[in-house]
């Protein structure tokens, strides 16, 4: 094995043959002979079965994540699945087994939930812009609860409700005015900002007024939202703090106690070996000792607490495989230069490293490598510069065309991102668990790509 | 009519109610009703026909387009349209129609192309990264000419052309070192990238002298790119003059001369009517001279220089029309405001102003509008604080729920970076010529969208 001279390979990968575990599913392993395996399942066997790139999601981990959050949240009816993370019947029903509840933020969401006979009841319905059709099928499908995100909204619903003799249970979306630290693109409770009913002008009282005296609505909880990313529970107890108020003072002045307060998503996850993972039960602990004190100092029945991870459950749960194609070695001064690898993806699969300069964790998974550090970016195949999957990292310059490389923690926002950029199709989905794969999702051809047109 | 103050808006957008001619498709015309039509048709008859969100094109405008670059360009072929930008079909057979040849960067693009019975010696082939399997493709369906981008490429080419029996005329991708004036991420000349083969390492001339040499391989021009929304013509003329270097130098040392100087992509065009829209003749004519004088001087008969325009052909041709929902105030500060009007499309059919800070002109399209200039924001329903179509505008503050508001300039890398992001469907696609309406691509529905799933 090569000794790695101080690069920021070294500091952040550490052995390029290793998978740190709190990066890589939980179950992804590098056996004897050099191959990852996932589940049981050697990767090369998928890709050979499935082509590449090929998203592959360990059931159990996705399973155990969520069974952490329901146990760190004191019951799984607590945990609402962000289905924009990334959705599909098979695990919508993966939800429902594991009793949480399921967040859609899209009348398509909420259908392909319905498809998956999810149960309406644990459905959550968010949307800063739900049409009139929208709303009449959350009412007609009898959904648990509609996340009111405007005044216009409720008189929206009410009408809906109204006009199908259905008095709808409601949250009212508030803005705290927190900004937790994250980065600015996705940054969610401050004021400037689409989403929400403001605390501090005075509106989300008025909202949540409104929505109480409607004969059509049943208030019975607020939401907030912090931000996304957040590892540590400072943001959210700010934001529970500031809703509490409004919450007591809704008791106070309403009489009314409406039983829940949720406080979104935005449950951080390591995408870097650098990086620390989530403490969930830490955070939630922090969180729910935080909500009974702030609710004991303003004498009030402290609220059960929602949450809605979408990341922090369905994001490590999956690699993606790419085959390694063209490498090229590009002088970038006199003395300096750098190795170029392209994989057979890139920007149409997963947007987020151009979109939010996002960093993902790579590694060769069909062999152990043993070559010298070299500065290397892995690129995709799309006709883009900006087409990079990581834009600096430093791996062994034994990599070769053929070899697969995985991205790991890609089970959030890239599938449920991708586009058909360059006409590639979007890749396969497969879960892996005891040994098995099942095809979760077939890859696109050129033929589903003009079956639209006319 | 309102007086407007100074305003952004005043001075970015002047009169909401003009349709700055260097903005949006040649036959956009606000009726006398105040009605927005395209081609003689109403936009708010096809919102209601197709729905919204839906991208209109309008034909003769591209076509127009694509006629301007053939005549500054002097012959249709040698203008490549870049399929990148907008590609189905039907718009293959525009292209086809008005002469020009195509661009195609994956084996996807060339599928479609072919599906559209493009004559395939008017194909060029580009990437970065491409396979076996995609170079066979070229071959065997005889593609005018494939541009190797790695010396990689070049065996692999040649290994698949030998196995074909077929000698394939090839370009070699040069990297000139040029970097032109534009945004980072689009900029794709300077050596530090993925794409090309570097003429200052003496790279290019070997892989140049190594297609000469090479049975299998024609070689019959150089191609370079400088960057995108370039507006002049000294970019391209500084990276011609080096790679007419390159050229005379095959000439000298191989005694080849090539006939083809393909300056690849990259004319701007106007998105907001403070820009300055690109005057095709000025800079083709500015850059043909250019070409001609550093021939002569070099003693060498000047090359066809060959184009690949995708935005200027297709980007100004077509709007999206969307429907206005939610509109919200908020309080920015104790004395600042800022409208918020939510519309029924978002990131998932523009990435752009995301993914670049991409600015774009939009307008209310089913009537005049007379409210007095109001700081307004123009956001997506996704469920994504960034999902933002336009950040920062000054629109009259009477737009209400339900009406139509256009985005201009949204015929390049919209539909064909769209994603389905909250499970959004992808918008219908119609083109419009002489008062007719042709529909291209039909909305994508849910059961399009778990079609794929197992």
């Amino acid at each position: 094995m090569t000794v790695f001279v101080s690069t920021p390979y070294e500091k952040d990968n550490g052995d390029f043959n290793d998978l740190p575990a709190h990066v890589w599913p939980h179950s992804a392993k590098r056996e004897e002979d050099g191959v990852v395996t996932i589940a049981g399942v050697p990767l090369p066997e998928i890709a050979a079965e499935y082509g590449t790139p090929v998203v592959v999601i360990d059931e159990d981990d996705f399973r155990s994540r969520c069974r952490d959050m329901a146990a760190a949240f004191l019951a799984p009816e607590n945990v609402h699945y962000a289905s924009k993370a990334f959705l599909t019947r098979r695990v919508a029903r993966w939800v429902d087994e594991e009793g949480l509840a399921l967040d859609v933020a899209s009348e398509n969401e909420l259908r392909i939930a319905l498809a998956a006979d999810f149960p309406p009841e644990r459905i959550t319905v968010h949307g800063n812009n739900k049409s009139d059709q929208f709303l009449r099928l959350c009412v007609e499908s009898k959904v648990g609860h509609v996340v009111i995100d405007s005044h216009q909204e409720l008189a929206q619903l009410e009408a809906v409700a109204k006009q199908a003799g259905v008095k709808q249970d409601v949250f009212v979306r508030v803005k705290p005015g927190v900004d937790a630290h994250t980065h600015e693109f996705i940054a969610t409770s401050h004021e400037d900002q689409k989403f929400g009913i403001s605390l501090a002008t005075g509106d989300a009282l008025s909202a949540a007024a409104a929505a109480i005296t409607s004969d059509w609505l049943e208030l019975t909880g607020l939401h907030c939202h912090v931000g996304s990313q957040v590892f540590d529970a400072e943001g959210f107890k700010l934001a529970a703090e500031r809703v509490l108020g409004l919450y007591a003072e809704i008791w106070k002045t309403q009489g009314v106690a409406l039983g829940y307060l949720d406080l979104g998503g935005g449950y951080g996850i390591a995408y870097m070996p650098g990086e620390s993972p989530l403490d969930v039960n830490a955070v939630a602990h922090d969180l729910l000792t935080a909500v009974q004190e702030v609710a004991d100092e303003l004498g009030i029945a402290a609220p059960t607490v929602v949450v809605e991870p979408g990341r922090a459950i369905a994001g490590p749960s999956a690699v993606t495989v790419y085959t390694a194609g063209v490498i090229k070695d590009v002088d970038t001064s006199y003395t300096t230069s750098r190795r170029y690898v392209a994989v057979d993806g890139g920007m149409s699969d997963n947007i987020r490293p151009s979109l939010y300069g996002a960093l993902y964790d790579a590694r060769v998974v069909n062999r152990f490598t043993d070559g010298a550090p070299t500065d290397t970016r892995l690129v995709g195949s799309h006709c883009e510069s900006g087409d990079i999957l990581v834009e600096e990292a430093s791996w062994p310059d034994d990599i070769a065309p053929g070899d697969l490389i995985a991205l790991a923690a890609t089970g959030a926002y890239c599938y449920s991102m991708a586009s058909n950029y360059n006409a590639f199709g979007r890749p396969a989905v497969v879960s892996v668990r005891g040994g098995e794969v099942t095809p979760m999702v077939r890859r696109e051809t050129v033929e589903d790509l003009i079956a639209r047109e006319y």
